[in-house]
């Protein structure tokens, strides 16, 4: 087994395979080089840290250099890693003072993550478009709002990330657009769960337009207004969240395999094509559980997961990930939103003959303070009566939830037995039927019509 | 198929069962007999409304006796049965005017619930001396309250309820003290869980008093101390939450066989060992579903699902439940617990091998405001490293966690399945490794060394 361990990526994957390398393996020299200034930080949080509902930078970081050093990994930050060379088995490193150097490696993890889709739009480099992935580029949007006070932002994009700094954005004052090129935002939920969504954002005071494309930033030096499918939008603050994509291509030009969206092909060991050369987290592939297919569904859950098993295989383990559901939640002003599993239109495009249910209740018991009302879909394949995803939009205490449903899938239960679940209740919790049984038992119902 | 059913009971069982049946066959005729003069409400809010959280009684009640005639049922309060005959097929009712009568009825679903345990001691029939089960029971508390002022509480008995009651009445004011016979409250908690319910109550100024059971209540008409192991406690209002016992005299005296803790015995469809008689609710047993036993835990959720399968059942339907893991979550103060399936105790209780593995994590991400503690405890048999039972205990956000162990508890599922969750994260509801996978990883770590 290898003595030298390479992780190129600081952030989730890398850290946790490195850390996980060295709980693994005492013997081992682990090095990770990140072209990032930051290792270890919740790129999640960056949408509260905006809005300064997260007040310090350092919270958001799990981990210091030091920290790690103690742990017995070498961390390098602002070491840029250009290339991987599987025959030498060495990756070529350039330092923060611009020297290069090859590093041997005899195990490699590539954990390079994924970057925000950017547009080769016109005026897409003006001052005042960012995107929010890495703490930097949140701390310029914040002195950009401190110093320039823009008045009026459009987020292109309406995904999860889209209505997070939606939130952000009002919470700081702004007059805030969404732009969303779909005929509707949320697109990873049904249509009727994402206009949810939509109904919240515009009863908070934004505007959401549909079905329009972003075709370019407008301004001088800064940017003073978009161009859209929709027309001309004043904004001096565009936020660009449109999705993002795997950073596949140094794997790529060393001959490692991609798969599904560009995203590095592994195995259940987080192996690529490659000897030697384990891949984990946002540049990474996985299977979906529910279809069975590649999938790629890039989230910090996962990449801590795979980077896990990828570090504990690198460090000469045995483990397996298994692959995911894609469980997602999100916070969007007082509301709370999740999805797992396949959503009705994914379940078609899966080839999946799938039905849906949904059902309205609420999230706590009559009476009780903090009461609010909860919308549950579950999607059912036809026949089997298998759960095959679930969606939830509602007030505090809806969305996790889905972790029920996250659950059931990953055990290909039908929804019989989500039925018979014996949920919790208390009335500052649930009403006695837990919005996910009231669900259950309806489904439950057109089921046994259908028969 | 029997043309007229009679339900004995309207609370969650009962009512659950006529409106099921109702629903099920348009032919029946459904009466619903009961003694207490409200039907179709909330017991568990009661704590709720006596500290005004829930600030209107109307609101603990599903639906009134018209609403339920509208949909078939006639609910008849104040309507005590007083003996079946299963020979003849009929309940002897006695009327609000005392006039007694014979009720025929083809299909019999007996819901006459529990009571709570009052022991035969010395001055219990002092004024000031409460149980809180019943709707009348807590608006004389609340009038007692109210008229009276009283200062000092003891509440006999640390379970849920307690622990509910101690938190009502500290937000009126009270000085509560907890008087729990047993070496320590929560006994349906692991100790260690148990003490952080405990220091909980402690921390918001209750007196928690273990190991010394209660041996009379003091005063002259009114009560103003209780005598117990531990001495004398000044006392000028006394709850009891010792805990309940089936109503089931009445099915007793007509042959009916009892099982667990006098519970009517039942199968998976409800029925008792006497033909058309079913039962459902606080009153019945059910099946353990981790330990494959009869077993006896009275709660809402339950007696709502089983009221439906009897109902459906005694309507001409097919329906089964298979029964029960034991799911229970509270509220108190400002913290959360919940508990599944066995604890590590009654895992030895039941003959099982088990170990436990206990960790200590955070309900929301680093920085996100309203993080806090949550202990997750898991209990794994030994060998097949299955789930049998979890705890929790913490911050708001920790209690309803409970729920995905609940849902595995009842697949069988291993802790390396828990371990593979994909749950949902977002810095609102989760760090980005949920304490149940932090749960989960750990002890799945200790199993492996085990092996």
């Amino acid at each position: 087994m290898g003595k030298r361990l390479i992780v190129i990526g600081g952030v989730a994957a890398g850290m946790s395979a490195a850390s996980k390398a060295a709980r693994q393996n005492k013997e081992m020299t682990i090095d990770v080089y990140t072209d990032e200034s930051y290792i270890s930080y919740s790129a999640c949080s960056l949408p509260y840290y905006t809005q300064d509902v997260i007040d310090n930078k350092e919270v958001m970081i799990a981990r210091s250099v030091a920290e790690f050093g103690e742990r017995g990994v070498r961390a390098h930050p602002q070491h840029k890693a250009l290339r991987v060379d599987p025959a030498k088995k060495a990756v070529l490193i350039r330092r923060p003072d611009s020297a290069e150097a090859w590093e041997a490696y005899d195990r490699l993890v590539i954990a390079t993550g994924a970057r925000p889709i950017v547009p080769p739009l016109p005026g897409i480099g003006l001052e005042g478009v960012f995107t929010v992935k890495q703490i930097p580029q949140a701390e310029r949007l914040k002195e950009y709002i401190a110093a320039r006070k823009p008045a009026r932002a459009v987020i292109a994009g309406g995904g999860f990330i889209g209505a997070e700094m939606a939130e952000a954005l009002l919470a700081l004052g702004l007059k805030v657009t969404v732009l969303e090129m779909a005929p509707r935002i949320m697109t990873l939920m049904d249509e009727d769960m994402a206009a949810l969504v939509a109904k919240e954002l515009r009863a908070a005071g934004a505007e959401v337009i549909t079905g329009a494309a972003l075709t370019g930033m407008l301004g001088e030096d800064r940017v003073n207004a978009v161009a859209s499918d929709s027309g001309e939008i004043a904004a001096d603050l565009v936020i660009l969240a449109i999705g993002v994509k795997p950073n596949t291509e140094i794997a790529q030009a060393a001959g490692i395999e991609l798969g599904f969206k560009n995203a590095i092909r592994v195995n259940e060991r987080m192996e690529t094509n490659l000897p030697d050369i384990y891949a984990a987290g946002d540049c990474a592939a996985a299977r979906h559980l529910v279809t069975g297919k590649e999938t790629y569904i890039p989230l910090g859950t996962t990449a801590n997961k795979q980077g896990k098993i990828a570090g504990e295989n690198a460090a000469g383990g045995q483990a397996v990930f298994k692959g995911v559901v894609g469980t997602t939640i999100f916070k969007v002003i007082e509301k709370e939103g999740a999805r797992t599993g396949l959503s009705l239109r994914e379940a078609g495009l899966a080839g999946i003959d799938a039905w849906e249910s949904t059902i309205t209740s609420y999230t706590r018991a009559a009476g009780y303070p903090g009461r609010g009302e909860i919308t549950v879909k579950l999607v059912v394949e036809k026949g089997s009566r298998r759960l095959l995803g679930g969606q939830i939009f509602g007030a505090a205490g809806a969305g996790k939830r889905i972790d029920v449903l996250a659950a059931l899938l990953q055990t290909g239960a039908s929804i019989d037995l989500l039925a018979e679940l014996d949920l919790a209740y208390a009335p500052p919790f649930s009403p006695v039927w837990d919005p996910l049984l009231v669900a259950a038992n309806q489904a439950v119902s057109k089921a046994d019509k259908m028969e």
